[in-house]
């Protein structure tokens, strides 16, 4: 009997369109597929060389004036920008001498946030969070970054925005930042993603204060769509976030030369941030939760209301319309009728016994 | 005074058919017994040798030339298909040096995945999951690897389509897995297996997403039945899939020389997705959880609503019917019923109590 | 306020009766107290002494000829059956070397499962459950197993039937157990313990099932009892269970020499099933949630439901008969009254209100 | 608008009294401050001394006669019961040697269950928990042990009962106690208390039990109560048995000399004590909930009859009401009325009418 | 469909103010911002240097007599209040040679508490926790510790009460603190900090029992939003407390030569209190959520009590209200209204009714 009725449901379904997996599947590791939805963009490169003393801006369009920056006297940021360009990653990456399987990364928009370390480079994917503006919902940016000796690669879809501080502080030689290597640079990156992520648990927050608001003054059915979509996207974002945590402290337990030691100090300030996060996004959640349970509790609140003034109109008034119900009957014989007081003590009765279920309700704290 | 009561219901239980199971108790472990459905299906083997500059395929019938393929010059992907012919599998097992443990799970369809290290081989379960197109439901094939040196073993119930990617990219030499070992094919082959459960994972998704729609619109009985129809599914899913994870990650870390080193980096590639698979269907988990909390707040909104209809129907014409009831009844001496205007003043009472009621439900906002 | 009411349900308790806790507090760790519940049992000893070529079997009853197969040149079973005889029980331990404290929980039938390692032999608790035809509970069997250097000693209640199948394979020498050592006999009883949880578990499945579909199709208060129910028989025999998994992986990383190489293989074949059992009694558990879901889901669409009824009735008919009562009044001046077509007017005014209400209704779905 | 509203509910709160706590406050640790109820009780100290052959008791009241018995030839077991006496327990603890901290630890009677090793003795603190036969309460007593060279030391609030059968075997020389050293006496101490809680959480499961039947029968608003009650005892109770467990485990790994490999075993055998002990409270905890899901079922369940006797009397009454108001109308011209057998027909209208609503509603099961 | 309705409900949130994270965003790590709401408080410096013979106060403002107490021949307590003015702090950090991580975390007022390990000095900062008289909300001050060889720096944002017992107790030489080094004082005003969580803790259980009591006795929303409050408050205490558990712990095994083995004998004890601590919170956020059930039990009681008054009082007059108006209507041939005693029988007819319908709702109990 279950199976035709779910059957039913199921046709209900709007088809489901092919997707990129479907597309990837049964192609080899490696295979360098972009899975993001900015298709049509174009990769843009911008080159920053500096050392304490020197700094040099340069936006190169060929390969070979791109690739010379890779073992350089001075430290380079080497920023690639748009990642549709499949064949323009592929040389970037082949001529940088990274793994075909980094390359495929480093386009996959869907990987999950991850340090990996190969024998003379590290390779990170992580995501950057923003509010939308229009929609108020949260997106993300995916963006990898590749750390060599005295060079560091990024890649994402963008221009950015996130990493403008970390520009301005090269740029201005404000900070320490001139003054030391790529891995600081490195750290400086993931430093400015992590910093941001805040940004988007104050929303969070400010969500979850304003539905708290809401829940008591006007607890509708949107609200429950409302608090349950905050959910998801709490879901949502400890998905990108969190995985932080654990890649950054393993990277400051790991001993890759890449890495001085110096630059583990500031690694741990990162590892204190995502901790931090972390407990906030797990109280989030709770209190998502929370969020929910208050609207059910007011929600059985405002049934119990309106069934008091149901049981009390109906209490009072049917025994009431009984009574009229009584001498509006036809006997030949009815006594009451004929005293000449008798509708006058009807009306007192029912007065009395009014006043009477008006007490009893009162006692029962319904009034 | 429970326990008459539960006999009852028990009575009710339609009687349990014999289980594999207690046919399978008291006999000696390493019994070859197949556990699946597919009891008449034939064994067909399909045997792939490769390397860079060769390539064969055969379909051997006899034994013998099936083992011959053990330890040859070049890497061979001995395949076979159909697991109902125990003294088969009994054979090429035995000749293929496995144990007895072995060979009982290659052919038990219930074992849940694992990798298992043996003196000179590994061996390894696998599910590989479909969604089956007449039902929807989530199918799982049993799949048995063996991986030896420069060969590797695969068992499995149907003619596959998992792998026919892998097979296409032996036959056109298309990516590196000509150029490769055994264990690069024996990863290739895991890699398809798991590949494949995004798409079964995309099935959940648009499943949860339809239901999130259909919950709000028109949220019936059936919706609960394939709320909790989808739990199950995701229970059963992640119960074959979540494995995965910790066995690769064993794989890694563990120093069997059958793996090379080049062939773990591509193994971590398989640990990310089974992460990201893993997060996901801890996710659908708490989405399942999600649809039936706004399932029930849908109900008890409903409920509060027909609630409302009641009261404010009851609350507005039982007072009235009163009044009618009282001007009904039969006294001698009633004068109202005698004034002029009575019948007038009768009406406005009840039109004044009318507007009085629905003034007071509109600030209550029941209305 | 609380503490008078809540001695008033205390004294509803029923008198409990002396335990057997209480029985054997103050007493002397390692002091035999029988704690099962069939105490007039008596002791049985049925012995098999083997090796590859040979088999002996035996019912002595005195203590020496018992003994005799400690140190014997093949490998001997010794199965003492009835717990009860606590004297025996530590004549037969003492003479075997047994600890004091293994002796009490030879007759502890509620230990939980263990396996404890001393200086030479192999000390093992563990619960053979049973469905009870007559009850359909589950019943549990306690049995204790002790392997020395080339004997076991097998400690039960009641006569067996699990380890019917092991002593029939070493009867008709099937499988490798007579070629093989006392610790692959060790193994083969503890497989066989293991291999019947299967049966229970599917026992624990088709009662799912079974509610499952009740649950659907006729949600009364005894199915939420039945729930229940199942959800204190999960619990409990994930109990007696669960610890097994622990045991073995322990026994399998131990390196007691009472343990040979060859058979850890055969004890990650028990690992495997007991992991297994261990996700499906979660997966139980799980399940037996959702049915008190379920089960709640429906109850509140019923309420809904009769609420529709009710809401629609009174909807309908109470303003009618308000209408009714209007011109039952007995005023003189009702001028509606003495129209021609006054009373088919209010009948078509009834009509009207009654279509309207209904295609109102009709509307909301309610209908 | 949330903020005034809490203020009023925050006003109703009783004043809190001054607690120990805050009179601790700013104290240097290490300083003696008893933190029980007693505070009037006197210290008494009895002593036993015994070896296999010897045994002295005695009821010093002079430290020195006390501290005579620190090395003695003999095991010594000082046992000093009142602990409100801070002095007193200072003389003591300074002659035997101890910590400031663990001084403060043994009048501190909120510290939950520890052991701490110090360099010549080792320090553990436990509840002893009993059933209050007034109350129906646990309650607990806190005891601390100090286990020096041939010498254990009792501090507890209260002339005890646990460890009379512990005395009495010393007394009567049964077991193996007088054969052994003070880390005997201290795990068979250890023992007396963890044997005790079976008696607790035999009471708890009586509870359970009852509670189990009283919400099918009768399920009242005080069963609420008594359930959550009941959660609240098993949280406290988990509280001060749980940590045994991890503690024991520890002892058994530790390497302090004075604790012999042969005491170990028996610490085992605690340790499988305190692991049963744990599954259980883990059992009633997840039974507590289950009888408040089979409260709010029940009750719900209730709801559902109520509301159908009222729909079924409405729905069937309301339109019978309504065919007598239309024939309680007085207008001039109703034809039926001057029917000769109008009345009949109308009788038989809403007889059909009746019987029509009880075939409905018998057919929707409510009846 | 639900995206139009997502933006209505944004669009009253109330917008966000800017908030510190966006104004530290893009700034190098280690730049120093105060992100305390104290803006405007000067930093006062108050400084003890003590040994077990002498003790000197001062109140210096001038950096170079601050810093002449860092490396003296006493121990030194120097203690800053008020971390407003950033470049005071960083001139204080600078010249005791902290990291500007460090000097970034002390002025970090959202830091979560942690301790960091230098090369030559041990940092910590944690969080006080008072109960605000007026608002009974629990706030917090953020406290950093610096321990260096033979100082201890404190920062603080207000003058301390917490810290005055310990103050007192160097200045009154009570205990043993000036006979200590500088880690011994670092452990008391640690330990200060930790015994001051009990209080907020008692405040908590205080806040509990009190909505105990209250959830029976009157239950209203007010309630709910009370417990809900109370489950937010656990949550934001157990967030700045939990951490100190692990924090402790991980100094004690440390091998940090700044903490001398005798001062980690007394930080276990810290960490006693730690995990103490932990355990009630854990307690209090089960005991919240079993408030909630009690209240949502205690809900639908008065639900069902509501709707029996309903259904007793409907299902007892409708039938009657019936009869009466059978008689009422006006056949011509009704012979019932004839009769002698046709009015005495309805009469006698309805008061069977009545007792009948009272004896049914007696024997259901809802009378
Ligand atoms: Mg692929
Ligand atoms: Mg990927
Ligand atoms: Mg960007
Ligand atoms: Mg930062
Ligand atoms: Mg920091
Ligand atoms: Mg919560
Ligand atoms: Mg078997
Ligand atoms: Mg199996
Ligand atoms: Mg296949
Ligand atoms: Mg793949
Ligand atoms: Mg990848
Ligand atoms: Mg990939
Ligand atoms: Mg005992
Ligand atoms: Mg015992
Ligand atoms: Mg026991
Ligand atoms: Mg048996
Ligand atoms: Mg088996
Ligand atoms: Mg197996
Ligand atoms: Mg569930
Ligand atoms: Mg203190
Ligand atoms: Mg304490
Ligand atoms: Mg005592
Ligand atoms: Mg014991
Ligand atoms: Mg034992
Ligand atoms: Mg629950
Ligand atoms: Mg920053
Ligand atoms: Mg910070
Ligand atoms: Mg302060
Ligand atoms: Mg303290
Ligand atoms: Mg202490
Ligand atoms: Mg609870």
């Amino acid at each position: 009997m279950a199976k035709p009725r779910k059957r039913r449901l199921l046709s209900k379904l709007k088809p489901r369109k092919q997707s990129k997996f479907e597309r990837k599947m049964g192609k080899a590791p490696g295979t360098i597929t972009y899975m993001g939805k900015r298709e049509d963009s174009e990769s843009v490169v911008n080159i920053m060389e500096y050392n304490q003393d020197e700094l040099n801006t340069s936006n190169p369009s060929d390969i070979n004036s791109i690739v010379a920056h890779r073992d350089p006297p001075l430290t380079s940021w080497v920023d690639i920008i748009g990642l549709a360009d499949e064949n323009f990653i592929e040389l970037v990456g082949k001529r940088f001498g990274l793994n075909s399987l980094v390359m495929e990364d480093i386009v996959d928009t869907t990987q999950r946030p991850k340090i990996d370390e190969y024998d003379d480079y590290l390779f990170g994917v992580f995501k950057m969070l923003y509010i939308d503006e229009e929609t108020s919902e949260i997106v993300y940016e995916h963006v990898a970054l590749v750390l060599l000796e005295n060079c560091v690669l990024v890649f994402q879809e963008l221009e950015d925005d996130v990493f403008s501080g970390v520009r301005n502080r090269v740029k201005n030689q404000s900070g320490r930042i001139r003054t030391r290597g790529a891995d600081y640079l490195f750290f400086a990156l993931l430093d400015a993603i992590v910093d941001n992520y805040f940004v988007v648990l104050e929303y969070l927050n400010h969500r979850i204060e304003t539905l708290d608001e809401l829940v008591y003054q006007n607890p509708t059915q949107e609200i429950v769509q409302d608090i349950q979509d905050l959910k998801k996207q709490v879901l949502k974002v400890r998905r990108w976030i969190s995985p932080v945590r654990e890649l950054v402290g393993r990277l400051i337990d790991s001993e890759n030369p890449l890495i001085t030691k110096d630059t583990k100090v500031f690694l741990r300030d990162i590892l204190d941030h995502s901790l931090e996060i972390n407990e906030s996004l797990q109280i989030y959640r709770e209190m998502s939760m929370s969020l929910m349970e208050m609207y059910m509790s007011n929600m059985s609140n405002k049934m119990n209301e309106v069934m008091k003034v149901l049981t009390i109109m109906a209490s009072i008034f049917i025994p009431l319309t009984f009574i009229a119900g009584i001498y509006g009957m036809n006997f030949d014989h009815m006594p009451e009728l004929h005293w000449e007081h008798g509708y006058l003590m009807v009306w007192i009765i029912m007065i009395v016994l009014f006043i009477g279920m008006m007490v009893y309700f009162k006692r029962k704290n319904w009034l």
